[in-house]
């Protein structure tokens, strides 16, 4: 029987490269703030991240918590990533531990470490002859408040892991765009992770057996600054793209 | 002329040791949210610390800030954390920056890192004749949601400090106690702050130039499976106390 997954935040870009490709998977149940606007596979829950009770409910029968909800924007404002990325990751994970789910893949971002990108290393880091590589053992350096509320949901995925057994990956992922590479943007070049890529890592931290990690998202780019190994070792990812290999 | 320096939750243990040897060594400012029940060197402020106009308010013609404001019980719940812990501390460094305050130094604690005394681990870790050393340099791992509400606050002394080139340092204040290390409590005798050490190590975070450090706040215990090192070199800390001195 297909794994039952809950994903959160479905309606967002993440969740639409994932479910381009793993449509018939799972037995998915989608949670978003906003109804759907298309036809998607399994069922629809409309509700706030934030809403303890109905996250609750979202969570019976779970085995696999893929959180990609929260305030998207590099720009938020302290109070939206407070409530929505901050609170919305604990009462989700609350919810989880309670509802006896066994994994949660957790949606980081390159904001998390995006101050690691100074005056003195950029635009050489960005570049295929550049070996800086920072690969997830280093402690965050975020470069906005979108940034810090990543690092906080992070942290309280290690502590659900520590205090519950709960395995969870966290997933710092880099520049999702369709079909092409970021063009004229050699930052977005580096940690591009393509549509296939993004929806084959997910499939991965669904699938795979892990206890706690902190991987990045990209796909296998000559420009990365991003190490993939963790990625490739914890969880048998593969990527396909790399955006050396687009004009 | 001294430095004028914003002492928050100032009715605290921290800040009852702080101000038990430091009272004429700055311009104090305390603030709390409960009016001070004995005498107090200084100015005292009575807010809340995520009140915004008041912290904003109070951090005029500041030099340093010593933020030691938030709910300190390690089971504190989330709510109470978010808001006095996360976003408290998020209203102090954007009120500090706004006025130009050169440094914050946060009280951060020991269960940023709590859940490193795994079962196998502990008591051994607690002796002085096993050599487990934690640097700072060690990604965090919460003990508990206050401990998640620290590691939050000390990613966002990271930000500001990387944005806005405020002096930031993260002390992991470890057990706290006056006259005497815990009786009976090995895990209290390792990370044991001595009164004295503490309002030297507080002193030295006024005085000291650095940029963006994270040390931990123990006397030069026997037990101890912290390092001090840091403390020592980024700070010039220099603890009288060991608890293995005492009965």
């Amino acid at each position: 029987m297909a794994q039952s997954v809950l994903l959160t935040g479905a309606a967002g870009r993440v969740g639409d490269a994932i479910l381009g490709d793993l449509a018939d998977a799972y037995e998915w149940r989608l949670l978003d703030r906003d109804p759907p606007t298309e036809d998607l596979p399994g069922e629809f829950v409309v509700a706030d991240i934030t809403d303890d009770e109905a996250i609750r409910e979202a969570m019976e029968g779970i085995d696999v918590v893929v959180h990609l909800a929260g305030d998207p924007r590099k720009t938020a404002p302290w109070d939206s990533v407070l409530t929505n990325n901050i609170d919305g990751t604990q009462t989700v994970y609350e919810a989880a531990v309670d509802a006896g789910v066994e994994k949660v893949a957790f949606a980081s971002s390159n904001h998390a470490v995006g101050a690691f990108e100074t005056d003195e290393r950029t635009p050489d880091m960005y570049r295929a002859d550049d070996d800086y590589l920072l690969d997830g053992s280093e402690l965050p350096r975020p470069g906005n408040l979108y940034g810090v509320s990543k690092v906080a949901g992070e942290s309280l995925g290690r502590y659900y892991h520590d205090e519950y057994g709960i395995s969870v990956v966290n997933v710092r992922i880099g520049n999702l765009t369709q079909n092409h590479p970021p063009i004229d943007y050699e930052r977005g070049q580096a940690m591009w992770l393509s549509y296939r890529d993004c929806a084959h890592l997910f499939d991965r931290c669904i699938q795979a057996d892990y206890e706690y990690e902190i991987v990045y998202g990209i796909s296998d780019n000559d420009r990365k600054y991003y190490s993939i190994e963790s990625a490739r070792e914890a969880l048998g990812y593969d990527p396909q793209d790399n955006s050396a290999e687009h004009d």
